[in-house]
Parts: C-alpha cells; structure tokens; sequence
C-alpha cells in the first residue's frame, strides 16, 4: 500500500495507473466546485472567437486530474510533500482528451535519523496523442522499509528557480479578446511589476465540496477522506487537499486578472498552512515580473498570489511574521506565471 | 467592484460578460440539486417522441445560468432585489448552446433620503445564433457614491402585471406525451382555476448543496458564498440563493404537473423570507387560471407556487397571516404560467 | 402517493416513468461521489485497448440510474425493502443510452396481521434499443389500505441462491488488459476460493455527498432526502440509500480487484444497518468461487463484500456475533459475482 524508501531507484521509471478520459461533466464540476469565471473555458463561442477550435479545459483542472495519478506509487504514504519545481503546462488539453503519467526517479537522499528519505521524480503528463500536457518536478519525504541499514546514498537533483519560458508556446494564435465577454479591461501592458491585487471576494469551502472534488481528480490520499482516521491524528479532522486552495486562489483572482486565462507554469509553491472544511478563503496576488514574448499576440506575468483564511486579502501586509514565519491563516504562496494576451488583440 | 446609482443612466445598454456554454455536465449536476424528475429534460427519447429532436434545458437551469451573469454588473452590492416582471423564456435550450446576454437601464429613481437609488433593467438573454432564450425587467436598490448631492431623478418604468401570451409558441409541435414516460395522466383539459395541489414532497439543503449549485450558475454576489462575512452579518450565515428555492418549488410541483415540462413566463415572485443550509421546502401551487391557446397541442396553467420550510405544505392553508404579512416559513411566492399539452396528444 | 397491497395483483405489468438518458455528467459525478478508480470506465483509451468501443458505464451507475425509477410505484411507501435475487446485468451500457424499467408483479403474500403484505416484482431495465441491461427480483412489505378484511393470498415465488451464469456473456472479446493502466496485476487464475481481501482505504460519506448522489438517481424515497420529517422519526436523521454504501463498497474494493471491472450478478445483500452522514466506510472481501467461463478470455469470481463502519475492516473477523445477528456497524453484506479476465488478455 504505497511505496517505501527502498523501493525507488535511481532511473526507474512507474507509469502511473489509471489514464482518463475528460469530459464535460468533469469541467461542470470544476465551475461548481470553483465559481470559476474564466470565459475562455466556460464558453465555445469566446474560445472560437479568440482563435481556439473549442473551449480548451481549465489548467488548474487539467492539472489535477493529471497529477492525481502519481498519488498511489509516489505519495500515498509520504511523511510530507516537500516541494515542487518547474511544473509546466505544455499543451492545451480539450474535453475528449484521455491524459495519463509516468514518473522518472531523478534523486534520491536517505535522512541522517535513517527512518526516512526524499525521493525526487520527474513526472511527464501526456493526452492520448502523445503530446506533453504536464510536466514537473517533485519531491516526498517517505519511510524507510527497513531503519537500521543505511545506503548513505545522497544524489539530489538540481532545479531551475522559475520554469524555462520557450520561445514557441503552443497556444493558437489570439485573434480577438471580447472585454464584453472576458469581463476584464486589462492586458498584458496594463501590468507592472511590484503592482499588487487585493482580490475581493472570499469563497468558504465545505466538507462535501472539498472530498466530492479530490474524488473526482482520483487522488486517493486518505487523509483529505478518512474521518474516522483524522479523528484521531494531531489534525483531528480531515485535511484538504493543497489543490483545492490552488483551485480557489485561482478562481479569485479572476477579479483583477480576467485576461489571464492560461496558465504558463508553476515556478514552486508552499503549502503553508493546512486547510480545514468551514474555512473562507481569500487571495491576493502581486505582479513579479512582466515577461514580453516574441509572440505578437501575448506576454507572460510571473505572479505571486497568496491565499489566507477567514481574513480580508487586503488586510494582510506580508504573508511572513517578524521571525521570518507564515502567519497561521496563510495557507498558500504561489509562484506562477501566466500568458496574457496584449493589447493589440483587444476588441 | 459592483456598480453605484451614479454608474447608470437612462438608455445605457450593459453587455454582461462571460457567455455560457450549456453542457451535459450542467444537466446532471441540476438533476443532483433538485431532483427533478420531469422526463422531457431527462430523457432524449422521450424528447423526441413529444416531437423535439433532442432533450431541452430545463428553463429554470437556463434561467440561473443566463441570469448570474447580470449579478456583477447590476446586483453585486444591491441592497435589495426588490422585483422582478414580465419574465419570459421565448426560446428552447439545448445542450451545447451558448446563452449571453445584456441589459438595458430603463428606470431611475433616485430614494428621498438621497442615499440610495432604484435602477430598472431591461435583461435579453440570447443563444449563440442571437435567438432570444431569456427576456425580463427587474429593479434593485443601490447606494449612491455621492450621499449629498441630489438628482431628483425619478423615471419609473410600468410593467404588465403577468408577462404577456403570444400567439406563437416557439416549441415544436407536441406529437404525442405518453403518460408511461411522464409519470403524469393530467392534460391541460383537466386542471381547474382555483384548485390547490399540496406537492407531498420534502427536501433539505445543505451548504454545499446550495453554494456548489450557485458557483455553477457563475452567480457572485458574496452572501451565497462567504461565511466568514456573513458570521459577522444580521443573518449569521451564508443566505441561500433565491434561485435554489424557484428551483426545488419547482422540482416539488413535479408531483401533481408531471406534463406541465416547460415555463413560459414568470409573471411576479417574491422571495418572503430567506432560507438556510438546513432547511427543508415544501410546496403547494394554486391554478390561478387555465388559459387556452390556439395551438390545438397545448394550453396554459398561470399558477402560484407557495414555498415553505420546515412544514408541511398541506398545513399552510395562507401565506400569509392576519396582518397581510406573509409567515415567517414562507419563503417563495411565485406567479408563473406552464405550458402542458392537451389531452389530444395522449398515448 | 405511493401503492397499497390492494393496489397491486399478480401478473400486473408496471410501466415506471422516466427513461433516462445517462450523460458524460453523469458519469463525472459518479467519480465525484466514490471516488472509483476502475479505469474501464474512467478512460475511451483503456477500453478501446481492452476491446469496447467506447467506455461502458460503471455497473452500480447504471443499476441506481434504473433502479431508481421503480420506486414511486413499488416501494415508495414501504415499510421495509425485504430483499432482491437474481439480480443480473445483461448487457453493458454506455454514454447516450437512455434505460427505462418496466416491473411484473410475481408474487403476494398477505400477512397474517391484516394490516400489510409482500409485494414481490420482476423488473427489468432496458436500453433505447429494447436490449435487457437489468434484470432482477424484489420484494418490499407495504401497508393495506382496508386492514379489516383479508383475502388471505399467499403465492410467493422461488428464486435461485444465486444468479444463473450463462454460456454466452454480452461483453466484447478482452482483447488486452494492460496492468499499468488499470493499476492492478492480478487475474482470474490468482483468485482462489477462501481466501481474503481486506480493502484498506476507508471513505467519509457527508449530507450534500449521498443526497446529491440519491437525487440525481431520481430515486424520491422520502427518508433520504427529508431532514425535518425524519427528525421525528427513530432514526432522528436521513437515511443513506443504501445503494451508496454499495457504490461505496465496490469502489473500495478496487484495492485487491482492480481488473474485476464488470459486475456480472447480484445474488443477494442485505443492509445488515442503517448508514448516516459522517459515517466513514470501510469494506473487506471474501472470495466465495472462482468460476471458470468457456469463454477463453474471461472468467468470474463470486465474492461476498462486507462493508462496516467507523472500523477498519481487518478488525472484523465475522460479520455476526455469536448471537448470529450482525455487529451493529455492519451496513452491507453483498453476495456478487464479478467478471475478471485471465491471463492470456495480460498485457
């Protein structure tokens, strides 16, 4: 039931079970869960008018059908999630599209106590055509099988800061940006870095939405669940999956970022602070960089968006404490970027 | 963030953003809220032997779909929702339709006290080939940016009192309602103004009922969805969506109006008090008046729908009490006219 | 309002309303409710490999979805659903179809009391095309309407212990199962009569979660659904359909049965308690047989699933204490057989 230490190596590679196929229930689901009000994803006829065939799928849905499937061989027992890096989103991914993952081990370090190790993979996420839709490096802190022997193997791979920007981007060329039907005034121009937005709104987050939507993604990690279990963990409750809080920061930002309908990559991210079901949560986001593209229609913004619990986002100065500490209602801090189009493409 | 009395002006037409495109996902996620059980939106042959070519929305999923898109611009910080006239669904919806739409301010009227003001809007919601789906008028209260300065604007618009019947239906002509697949023997011929049907049923919502059904429809305003804001409101919690509760009288109604499958207007409603997480509807429906048509396939029930909590239904035998006002249960009255074939297209 | 005895008589033939078109919606919500992970159904891509296609609908789906229908006329207002046998599924079902059910009654027996008697009925479901996909036998107690006279009628029927496996099974030929899909490795010929699988995950079952599950089932039985009619009832709250504990159940048993993606029969269950919200599910398998089939790629297994409550299931030796009743938080006891493919289909 889940993988132990000792049962990675180095160059293994695990093709995660359990491919799936995308459907329209599915991004029903993800609007419910969410309120996402991205129009790129709720309407054919904008996505056709922006020069799409039909409605591509939400990344951050994509993304968690997608990586709900390496759970079950890399993190189903995981002590923690310790990191991400260079997730990136290669590929638009549309209803219809069956997606399935693999994992390569890149690195492996056994802890000093000799309980425990971090096993770091290289996950690629593919749709039924081959073609990348995911990929992104992770690494778990697990437990040893065995905790008296020690292999002393310490082989830790290195990460690039922020996700590689490519010179293509497999978007189709942006043709037209409706304001009237995004909703959104700005484009990639009307940014500047060090720029920040207190999002408004704050959506609270029930049992049966959290648990009803890591189901849907097949993610089987028994402590976001199993009541009966977390009752009796330091938690006392059940825990909600990190994705949910991404989902939501995502979803709230629409207000501000409406334009900014793909996201790019993700350059890494903290899960500060658990989440529990009952809590509101609310987001800001500041603009870390303002990336031009030598594609006409669209530039990149590098964002940090930070997700805080049953407080106002524009009532938090700085996610940190003095002592260099999340504060307690901080449950996310996101580094990511997104495509937005420019200016030219406004109609 | 949301609109004041001084954003509109006489004329000005507001195109809502986010179009929608209507899919199975939504469908079923509306059968998951509410239960419905009317055959013509669950079935494609049923649909097709009554003479459709395929299953229509049912109008009351249209309705909240089409109709949250007019909460940012025109009802985000509303005070109140004061009314709602000459509501009217010209147009049948099918899956994979794209609703939009737009609103025209008709009316202002600024209030004595100088701090809030009535703005009325004319509301179209059309498909993706610009057929009308949706068409209403509605007021709200909001507050005016300048507390001090006085306009004395007072143009108030008047409404029909019940939305008016055209002579042409566009629903396919009924070729035949076999009553096996509808669950319902009664035929326009047999329903009588003045008769009481008590719809024996009971359904209880629960929070995450109510919000994941709102977030579907893309409906914002934030007392559906914000806990942490509301604890700290009169109310103490998150108000439930009027909407959910026009949909469960309705899904209620089933029992008594199986064949009555499509709405043709809503002529007036007032949601008498607001409803919580926890709550169960019961309804009961008066026929106000059988109107005939000259379409030899169908007539028209105008009917009042009663929507109560946490009581029978058959034990209200008034909404409201000695004083005029309605019950403190009482949580829906609703003037609208059905359409439901007549006995000629029984099987 | 529900039938009485007197309101059914042998040979009767039941039409029940409302076919169902089963949607792509309906099948993300099935995930989103259990959280199964059978990739057959999961995945166009896997079960086009395996031989259909397109993917199947999962069968405890389907058997909700049709089941569903039979309830206002059969056992609406029973005082208690007594037992099934037979149960079959015919033939596989997919994404579009549209299943109706039609009920024969076979049998009744008054009760010696006066004041109720067992209905006993053959239902069977098919598909748009008239082809049988349910097929099964049912008995429920309902109340008499007239409980001073009797007619003393006691035809009861017989039924086979378990359902009868035929020569000819309406699967397509297996033409390949690739274990790193379906994530399981075990087939046919690694099942051995008596032997033991104790499913390891445990699921928390909420409100929203079985009631938008019963709903969108269309199944109207009022203790599931009713909150404040069941707070003066024994129970104090609403009962679970205890088709959600076998959804439940099965899903779970993809941990040890991950190939067995067909159920072929349901010979008999009893739901030994009832379940409420916030009961967390647990489940344990027996394999009662294995049944070799002379179809080359595929054989059955018939298993005996019990599923308990806030336990983990190797913690339960027996299902019944010495007194020979079931130990209180024992909620399903379901005697099934299962398709499973043999080697040879291995990939």
């Amino acid at each position: 039931m889940g993988n132990f230490f000792e049962d990675f190596s180095i160059g293994q590679k695990i093709i995660h079970p359990l491919p799936r196929t995308i459907s329209e229930g599915d991004v029903s689901l993800y609007i419910a869960f969410t309120g996402s009000r991205f129009a790129l994803h709720s309407s054919n006829e904008v996505a056709k008018q922006m020069g799409y065939d039909k409605r591509p799928i939400d990344d951050t849905l994509m993304f968690h059908l997608t990586f709900g499937k390496s759970v079950q061989d890399v993190s189903l027992n995981a002590i923690a999630n310790l990191g991400y890096a260079e997730i990136a989103f290669p590929n638009p991914v549309y209803i219809g599209d069956t997606v399935s993952m693999t994992s390569d081990v890149i690195g492996l370090k056994e802890n000093s106590n000799g309980k425990s190790g971090v096993v770091y993979v290289h996950s690629i996420g593919v749709n039924q055509n081959g073609d990348e839709v995911l990929n992104f490096k992770r690494w778990v802190m697990v437990h040893k099988k065995d905790k008296e022997t020690s292999s002393g193997i310490n082989e830790v791979p290195t990460f690039a800061k922020t996700t590689p920007i490519l010179d293509k981007i497999n978007l189709p060329e942006i043709k037209c940006v409706d304001t009237d039907s995004t909703g959104g005034k700005f484009f990639f121009e009307d940014y500047e870095a060090g720029e920040r937005l207190n999002h408004p709104d704050g959506i609270t987050v029930d049992n049966s939405d959290h648990t009803l939507a890591t189901k849907l993604y097949q993610n089987n990690a028994k402590v976001h669940f199993n009541d009966h279990m977390m009752k009796s963990s330091p938690m006392g409750q059940r825990l909600m999956y990190g994705g949910i809080v991404i989902s939501m920061a995502r979803t709230l930002s629409f207000n501000g970022l409406q334009n900014a309908q793909n996201i790019y990559s993700i350059n890494s991210g903290a899960h500060a602070n658990p989440t529990y079901a009952g809590d509101t949560i609310y987001a800001y986001t500041e603009v870390l960089e303002t990336i031009d593209h030598k594609r006409e229609d669209l530039g990149l913004l590098r964002l940090r968006t930070i997700a805080v619990t049953n407080q106002k986002s524009s009532e938090i100065e700085n996610p940190k404490g003095e002592d260099g500490k999340y504060l307690k209602n901080v449950v996310l801090d996101l580094d990511y970027t997104v495509v937005i189009p420019k200016k030219k493409t406004k109609k």
